[in-house]
């Protein structure tokens, strides 16, 4: 039996010809992640571990990016626990204020992540690398402290969802509306423990930044990862970014799928999240009448460059409706250089709304749009569970950057068409 | 007996024709300012008033700065309470996410406050707008209550200090050096409930932003506030932002001080005040080798565009020390967007540091910069008391922009000179 992109990827770090799903292996590790939230955990467990010190000083990446600048004292000693262990054990890529931005953003950015590298993060969203071809996937901080000790992790294969994506996408629909529309067919636990292979010729008619995003949300499927095969683009991306070599994993052509999904990209639509998870998708068509108090765009799922051009184009010479609060937050420093460079962080301030330094703020409830009870907000982030952004009486409707810029300026979720 | 100017512009606002140090008066208001840690326990009590409304809703300044974009559930309720009372009242000076600033480089920069106003507001920096020769002076919320219901407010006339100011000062000593120096000498009660009346002709050599600098940080000294003469550079001012007509008092010659104090401007040097209150101050050359962790750059004390435009010019091409978290807070999106016209907020990105949106947040220890247990600041804001930016065991070093920005090449306590 063949292998799926996923399982040959782990089985190449485990040492083996091949594996099947299910089965138990050890794989060596090209990077370990943690943030300012998980890392401390992870340090405090690593001590315990009386090891010598850390298995490889440029394969762990520690960025600040959730609660920093620190919102809190807290959070403020979290980050001296983290500035602590890395200036300890020379930690080559220790991301703090100033260098920093949204972890997911920034490793890609920074070279840190490519194809057919084994990635774990205690994050969620580590699934992101997926969208270079890599095998990444959020663990605990416990296996976090392993993996910084060890090099190495212990893994479950998946089995496999291929996802084939035929045709493009018309003009506003982004790689947020492909992931959204495929969360509300299989729901949030449609892809548990799976491993989901996007293939197909639609594929080449997404951007780097629609497939970050698309790889980025597998997690909202319950997946074990996401990941796309590796194309002439994904190659640019990580030649331009990146020094580190690649190594190109392809899926054998008998491997096994659990399931098969065909999305055909021309027939999408935009498409909203309702409250209070991200299956309850409805297309922009059939939201109705919803006033909003917020709108967030931002996040490792959609804040960057692609996203703030697209929000823009929409912002453009409009103003943010009455009674409105509109929150941008560019992913990473150098999103942030770029975007002040293009005109759209005036775009986006003329318009009325306000632009952060880069932060998860409001995305997880940390700071930086926090809601009130019964307020509701429109945002490009990744998760709508009860009480995420604030009061459990709040609510949040996920969308892509097009439908949040566009509801920005009606004060309505609305569909950017409808401008 | 002659009256100063405080006196002055007192007594024409309770109908008098004159008054003395120390009488109980009852003025008419032209302004009563709230933020959104004042402004819900104002709220509150003037329901319990049971008004009918408001005095004037163009003569009421609702601005949400303090910990906005909502930096947690609470703030986002205090938000609410506002927004909703603003809507309920139609106040026309309410400013939300998007439209605002820092309250005290907001109202100036909106032309609501000039010369020979009576204006109180809940936050202790009120007297801010004594820099364009208003009476301004911070009140307790019950007060902002009975003033927002009443348009009047009970003083007791404030004896005066004379501050005489000779000279120009050097290049890089600013506003922040003459009330740092000038708090150094008298201590921070060396003004208790009293006006502190400056003059001379140094004043012609400060910009209207070190006035702005210097009539903020009056409370610091304990003062009821602090006020300039209304000269051209005033005038010009307010003719730029405000459509509102002014009135000029001038002190009568036989005007009673109970103190005059000189300050040569040409022997000032850059000044630090040391932990933990305003009043512990050094010259630069007398600061030691002291290392910082976090360099804070804002503030309704110097977030506006004469700070940013020499912190840049210090930055301008340099880089961060390592190791030391820089951040820049534009006061009002109207700084925020000259700042990035002008390159500076560039600058600021490139040397290493990261701009926020406009906010007081660490300031009061709010968010955006909160400091652990050990660490030290230097920071461009007014009050250095102990938890005043986070842990109590943390520590604020104040200083104008030129110290900051030295410092933060440097990663010690450092005037620009030594670059």
């Amino acid at each position: 039996m063949g292998m799926t992109m996923t399982q040959k990827i782990l089985a190449a770090h485990a040492g083996l010809d091949s594996v099947c799903a299910g089965q138990l292996i050890e794989a060596d590790l090209d990077l370990v992640l943690g943030n300012d939230i998980t890392s401390p955990v992870a340090i405090h467990e690593m001590e315990k571990m009386k090891t010598d010190g850390v298995f490889h000083k440029d394969k762990i990446a520690l960025v600040l990016d959730h609660f920093v600048p620190n919102k809190d004292i807290k959070s403020a000693e979290h980050c001296k626990c983290v500035r602590e262990f890395a200036c300890k054990h020379e930690i080559t890529n220790y991301f703090d204020v100033g260098q920093m931005g949204i972890e997911h953003a920034l490793l890609p950015e920074q070279g840190l992540t490519v194809a057919g590298d084994v990635i774990i993060g205690a994050d969620s969203h580590t699934c992101t690398y997926g969208a270079l071809g890599a095998f990444s996937t959020g663990v605990g901080s416990t296996d976090m402290a392993a993996g910084m000790a060890t090099g190495k992790a212990w893994f479950k294969v998946p089995a496999a969802i291929k996802v084939e994506l035929t045709g493009a996408p018309s003009e506003w629909v982004s790689g947020k509306d492909v992931i959204l529309h495929l969360i509300g067919m299989i729901g949030v636990d449609g892809a548990l423990y799976k491993s989901l292979e996007f293939t197909g010729e639609g594929v080449a008619n997404l951007t780097m930044d629609d497939r970050f995003t698309i790889a980025n949300m597998a997690i909202e499927a319950g997946a074990k990862n996401g990941i796309f095969p590796v194309d002439e683009l994904a190659e640019t991306y990580m030649k331009e970014h990146s020094k580190r070599p690649y190594q190109i994993y392809e899926a054998d052509a008998d491997a096994e799928y659990e399931q098969e999904i065909t999305i055909d990209l021309n027939t999408l639509k935009s498409t909203v999240a309702f409250p209070h998870l991200p299956e309850n998708t409805k297309t922009i068509d059939e939201v109705g009448d919803i006033t909003i108090d917020q709108v967030v765009i931002g996040s490792c799922t959609n804040g960057r460059i692609d996203d703030l051009r697209c929000a823009a184009e929409i912002l453009k010479g409009k103003k943010v409706a009455k009674g409105l609060r509109v929150i941008i937050i560019p992913a990473t420093q150098k999103i942030y250089l770029q975007a002040m460079e293009e005109g759209l962080l005036k775009t986006f301030i003329e318009a009325g709304a306000v632009v952060s330094t880069p932060t998860c703020g409001p995305c997880l409830g940390g700071y930086m749009g926090i809601l009130a009870a019964g307020e509701k907000c429109v945002s490009t982030t990744n998760r709508n569970f009860v009480g995420r952004m604030g009061h459990v009486d709040s609510e949040i409707y996920l969308a892509s950057p097009a439908v949040a810029a566009a509801s920005a300026v009606t004060g309505k979720i609305s569909g950017p068409d409808t401008l």
